[in-house]
Formats: C-alpha cells, sequence, structure tokens
C-alpha cells in the first residue's frame, strides 16, 4: 500500500501545551514516510476539513514544528465545533469524506477532549458505515482533566502548575501585607464542572498553615457560614486567609455562585465571577479586606511556567497516535499510565473510544477533605507528579518567543464550497 | 567610631524583588563589620520599629539571607503605615528614637515608595532636630513606577514583565479559538494612578496585529465609542481584539470606569473590576463573546517570571544604601540612572530625598499614541530594557521554593509597649 496522507485537528479550548502534541504528530509522521505522506492539518480545527481549508504542514520547518513543543495555544486554530450524530447530520460526513478523498487522508488524528472523542469515534466509522477507509486516533488534550481511561489528561498539569505556583507567591505577598492591608485573597481559577484545577491550588500548602487556606470545589455545595467561619478562624490564626475557588462553585440549589442575580446600572444581567461574590460576602459579614484575581485564559495559556511532565506526555500522546495508526489500530485513544506516584513513572497504552466519549471522570469524593475545604494527601500524590519539572520557552528581549507557523493551505480539490 | 546597629524596614505594597533589596542591605552590611554591626529589620515595617519588634538578621544564615533574592513578597513584613509630620504627631518620633537608642541604631535603610522616601526624610531629620544621631537612605521600590528622579523603580520591571509575556500567550489563545469562540479578551492591570503596567503589556505587541491591540490608560479620558470602534475594527480585520486595561481608567467625568454604581442582590455597591466594565460594554454595544482576567496581586507576586534587570538593580540598590551610609551619606535615595536604551547601561545615583518625597512621576504623554490606545516606540525604547532577562527560583516538586526567615526578635530592652 502506498503512503496516504493525514489529517490533524485541534479542537476545543486550547491549553498551553497542545501543540507539543502537534509536533510530536508531525515529527512521528515524518519519520514514517512509507506509511504517511503529508499531515495536513485543519485550520480552525475541524471546521477546516468541512471548508477544505488544509494547512501544509510539509511547508514548515522542522525547527519551526519543534518550536511548536514551546508555543502555547492552537498553532494551526481550534475550534468549539461538534459533529452531529451520522443520522441527524449525514451531510457533514459526507462532506468530510469528500474533502478526505480528494486529499487522499487516510489517518485522522484529532487532538481534543470528551466531545472530540465522539468526533473521532464517528470518523472512525466512516470506514464500515461509508464505505471511506480511514483510521481515527484520538490525541488526548483537555485542561479539564476529565477524560476516562487515562490517568491525566494532557494540558491540566501545565494548568496545575500555574494555579499552584501563582497562589503560593500571592499568599507570600499576603502574608507580608495583613498586618495593615489585605487580609483576604481568593484566586478564581477555570473548571466549570469538575475541580481538578482548584485541587491543584492545593497542592501550595505543603505545611500547615500554607497558602491556600481554603480550596472550593464545584463537587462540594457552598455552606457560606461554614465557609465563613473557616475564613474567619484563618484570618485569626494566621492574619489572612488565602483560597482557591473554582468558577463552578454551586450553591445548595445547585445555582451557580457566580449566577447572582445583579443587575448592572443599564438593569442587564451580570454574570460576575464567584471571587467577587465570596469577596464581596466576605467583606460584607466579616468586614475584611479582600483582594482577587481571574486567572482566567492567562492559566491555560501559560506556556512560560508549563509542567514538563504535562509537556513530555503532550508530545509523547502525539507521536503516539502516529504509531498506532501506522501498527493498523483505529477508534482508540492514546492514553498515559501511571506505573507508580513516587518516582513517578508512567508508560503509554489505549483505550476504545466507543468507551470514552462523553463520559466526564469526576473528580473522587475522597481527594476533598471531609470538610470539603481542602485537598486530602491522596489527592496530593495523585496531582504532585503532573506538576513536576520546568520547560521554559526561549525568550529574546525579555519576551518569550513562540512560533508562528507559515499556514500555507493546500490547493483546494473538490471545487464545492461548504458553509459551516 | 565604633560599630553601630542598623535598621531595615519594608514599606507600602510589596513586588517580586524587594526582598532583593534586603539581600543586598543585608550582604554590604555583613562586608562593614567595622561600621555596621547587626542589621534589625522591622517585623511589619516601621511599625515593627514602633512596637520594637526587631528581627534579628543576624541570625539568618547567609544562605537565607542569599535565598531572599529569588523570594517574592516581603519577607520581614511589610506595612501601609505613614508617619505624620513630627509637629502633629512627635509621640511616634520620640518612641522611634527611645527605641533606635536602646538598640543602638545608626542607621535607617527604608525600602518603599514615594510615602515611604517622605518618613524616610523625617527620620533623616531627627539627628537635627531631636539630636539624634542617625542616618537615614531610601531604598526604592515600587511597581507603579512612580518615584521621581530615579530612571525607573526596583519592582517595576518585573509587574512589566508578567503582564507582557500573559497578555502575549492570551493573544495566542484567542488567536487560535476566535474562530468559533471568544472575540474578546481583556487583563486587566493594577496601577490606579499611572499607566505604566498597562503600556508595559503594550511591549507584546512588536508588529501590525500583535497583541495587544489596544491598551487603555488612567492618563487617558475613556472614550466608548472610540474605544468600541477601534474593538470592532479589530475584530474584523484580526478575528479578535485584545485589551490590556489599567484598573483607573477613569470617565471624562473623572470617575472611575470601574466605580459603576452597581448594587448587588443585597443592595450592596459594587466596585466590580474595569475589566468586568468594559466586556459588558463591549459584550452589550457590539455582540462579541468575551472573556477577562483580573492579575491583580498575581502580577506584584510574579517572582516565578521575574525580569533578570529588575532583579539585579533591586539588590544593588539595596547594596547601593548600605555604601552609602558607610561614606557618611544621609537623607538620600539611591536612583538608577539610565546610561543607554540599546545596549541597555545603567549605574547607580543619588537624589536628595527633600526633592522626592510624595512627587509622583507620571507617564510622559509622548509615551501614548495619540490616539490613546497604544504606546509609542518612544515607550518601548524606555520600557523594553526593564523586562529584559529570565531570574529562575529554585523548584523542587514542581513548586518555586521561596525562603522563609527564622525571623528571631532580640531582646526588648525600653520597657515600654507602644500602641500603632
Amino acid at each position: 500500500m502506498s503512503a496516504r496522507n493525514a489529517f490533524y485537528a485541534q479542537s476545543g479550548g486550547v491549553t498551553a501545551v497542545i501543540n507539543a502534541s502537534a509536533c510530536g504528530v508531525i515529527e512521528a509522521a515524518r519519520e514514517h514516510p512509507d506509511k504517511i505522506g503529508k499531515v495536513l492539518a485543519g485550520r480552525d480545527g475541524i471546521i477546516g476539513a468541512l471548508t477544505e481549508e488544509l494547512i501544509d504542514t510539509s511547508a514548515e520547518s522542522a525547527a519551526t514544528i519543534a518550536a511548536l513543543k514551546q508555543t502555547p495555544a492552537g498553532a494551526f486554530g481550534s475550534a468549539r465545533y461538534k459533529l452531529k450524530g451520522l443520522d441527524e447530520n449525514r451531510r457533514e460526513y459526507e462532506r468530510l469524506i469528500e474533502v478526505f478523498k480528494a486529499h487522499d487522508i487516510g489517518y485522522f488524528f484529532y487532538n481534543g477532549g470528551g466531545d472530540s472523542a465522539d468526533t473521532c469515534l464517528k470518523v472512525s466509522q466512516l470506514s464500515e458505515k461509508m464505505g471511506y477507509p480511514i483510521q481515527a486516533i484520538h490525541v488526548p488534550k483537555t485542561m479539564d482533566n476529565d477524560l476516562p481511561f487515562t490517568d491525566c489528561c494532557p494540558g491540566f498539569g501545565s494548568v496545575a502548575k500555574y494555579t499552584a505556583v501563582s497562589i503560593r507567591e500571592a499568599g507570600f505577598d499576603l502574608a507580608s501585607m495583613c498586618k495593615t492591608s489585605t487580609k483576604v485573597f481568593i484566586l478564581e481559577v477555570m473548571g466549570r464542572h469538575a475541580g481538578w484545577t482548584a485541587a491543584a491550588g492545593g497542592l501550595a500548602a505543603e505545611r500547615d498553615g500554607d497558602t491556600p487556606h481554603v480550596v472550593l470545589f464545584p463537587e462540594i455545595e457552598f455552606d457560606q457560614a461554614a465557609f465563613l467561619a473557616r475564613v474567619d478562624d484563618c484570618v485569626k490564626r494566621y492574619g489572612y486567609c488565602t483560597i482557591v475557588a473554582s468558577e463552578g462553585v454551586r450553591n445548595p440549589d445547585g445555582s451557580f455562585l457566580a449566577d447572582t442575580g445583579n443587575t448592572d446600572a443599564f438593569g442587564h444581567k451580570q454574570l460576575g465571577g464567584v471571587a467577587q461574590v465570596l469577596a464581596q460576602t466576605i467583606k460584607s459579614e466579616l468586614g475584611h479586606k479582600y483582594h482577587y484575581a481571574i486567572a482566567d485564559y492567562l492559566m491555560r495559556a501559560a506556556r512560560h511556567i508549563a509542567s514538563a511532565t504535562d509537556l513530555e506526555q503532550s508530545y509523547a500522546v502525539g507521536r503516539a497516535a502516529v504509531e498506532y495508526a501506522v501498527a493498523g489500530k483505529s477508534g482508540v485513544m492514546v492514553t498515559i499510565e501511571r506505573e507508580s506516584d513516587d518516582p513517578y513513572r508512567w508508560s503509554l497504552g489505549e483505550a476504545p473510544l466507543a468507551d470514552i466519549a462523553n463520559v466526564e471522570k469526576m473528580m473522587p469524593r475522597d481527594f476533598i477533605t471531609d470538610d470539603g475545604f481542602h485537598i486530602t494527601d491522596k489527592a496530593r500524590r495523585y496531582l504532585l507528579p503532573l506538576i513536576g519539572g520546568e520547560d521554559y520557552p526561549p525568550y529574546a528581549n525579555g519576551l518569550p518567543q513562540y512560533a508562528q507557523i507559515k499556514g500555507q493551505l493546500v490547493d483546494r480539490k473538490t471545487g464545492t464550497d461548504f458553509k459551516v
């Protein structure tokens, strides 16, 4: 069989290290010229496959591809775009086949989270259901760390490290100023459905009294009285209180704490952050001076403080996807398997996409202390290796130098337009 | 003359590198045992001098003192506490003399910003006005970069670097997701009175179209129509718009933009951040999906991404303060003098405290483009050297290892309590 081309796409929210997976896919593919021709990357993810905007990665130098390992976010563009089921939207699948056929694409590498795993599964079924031969391998990626079967998700270790480092630093700030200034600091972190990212902040507390003093999880119903009592106790005991709060903290009725029903001067409904709500509650009930930070995208883009472990795994899953495909596999996701906590050892494995698609892995309850305000030693053992090691990007003029691809598109061949 | 002890205190908002100045003071003092005995550090700044809580830095190992260079925030505690004038509050000055006399303190090193320079000046006048011989030298420090006479302020270069790096990374995130997701991102930065920190974010834009697309300064009256037009133009042109906004952006009537008069569900007035106000305005007027981050203390505590230039200068001004004192000087602040932009060369100088106290250096108007939305080349030439170089702290288990002092207090000698 002669070599066929590969399609690679980034999907969903980007991370500090998703480009390392792209690098892994492209570098590994270049080592198999007998099996894989060009790697064509979808511009803006799967949308590029539908619109036939395919970036020719063979036009990018080896140096640029290598530099992707040091570059945050999605170099080829990512998309929040979920293909519907085959029965509901046969048109999109027919278009995929049209484009894939026109460009002789025999491999599909999809780099994303749970929704993307579902898309990847559907593509893997094109062979059987629509008679188009293609091998589809899912390359896991999500800062949310919520994919099943894999021990952890590429992208998570770096947000985890960002969170732990940032709250530790803010804790030193509070400790030094609390005598006459701010008493309470809240760091709001992303992660609406699961508390993995907030939990990672807990790693910064290594000894009793260390920052953060309180971690708030979406998994734990917010108990305002208990929370305020805890904050006040910390202020009395340590002079200050530092808090990592997930944006997804919920009231006992299930509503988001951040969904306060506030309106602005124009009568528009506000969706202020959870940090703001917590801060104002603390101010009005306890009277403590507060400050808060909202990490938002900074945390998932922070390549400057990426976890070396996360980076290594992100690169490795990209490479492995190609090796699996070359070995004839399809319909699987590459997984990371933990062999030991300390010293941390891991290897790669695989899991069938049919079992993965749209399943969220929640944080185990025993990762959270009984009182609901911190992480347990078990969580610590799980999380700590994932933030291990530093891998700094190159700098020039004081600024990190991130790769920009040429992004040259291959000539269109289908002759038809497609609206997404 | 036999050696006399020195008093060192940290004052005002801390920075990622103020401890490097402490390290400079203590290390230099240890090199002059003929002139300087112990360095006693005020616990919680000047408050420690009033309450006679004096940390014995001679009890800290050379390794701990050296590690201060890598540790953010104020290791000895800082305070927002301004001494009133001598005539208004003679009691505090008499207490200072009582404590200084009891501990044979002949040198006063005060590490802070404009308010602190005023306090340092008053202490330097104790010799003349109250007959207590003491030499007072100001060690400059402020992330706000608003001290006069010095080319830049230790602490600023590191927040500048944090801001430029963070917005660059967020820009890569937006660029990769804007096709189907967020179109506008706002990074809110500290700096209520002057736009130095926001301006630093502008450094990330090296080529046309680079992030950030818009910078908002407190110095420029907010023009909502022009702002919205600019944002919309960026979204049309680049697919997205990235913004660095100073928390101190003001309406034409002088009020803070963030002071929206909103009330929460309990009727309490909200002081939401400027990012939130801008975001909601963009959403309601242009309909673009937004995200925003609020850096807050993370930016001034971010030792993990400190500027090596800033660190070097912070250490150097600490050392120089001691050398100046040993040379018999008093009533001066150490200054940084720029000798050339590129290659960047600087040296140390001094300025009389009488000229400095309570003078704020504003950002020159010609640092801001005529349209008010970005920095000029002149600003770039000034700012760029200040973020130069990286100096990473040591890590263990994936986390930065910051110094903790023993903080042993010397025995009290005055026998009297003093309430602050």
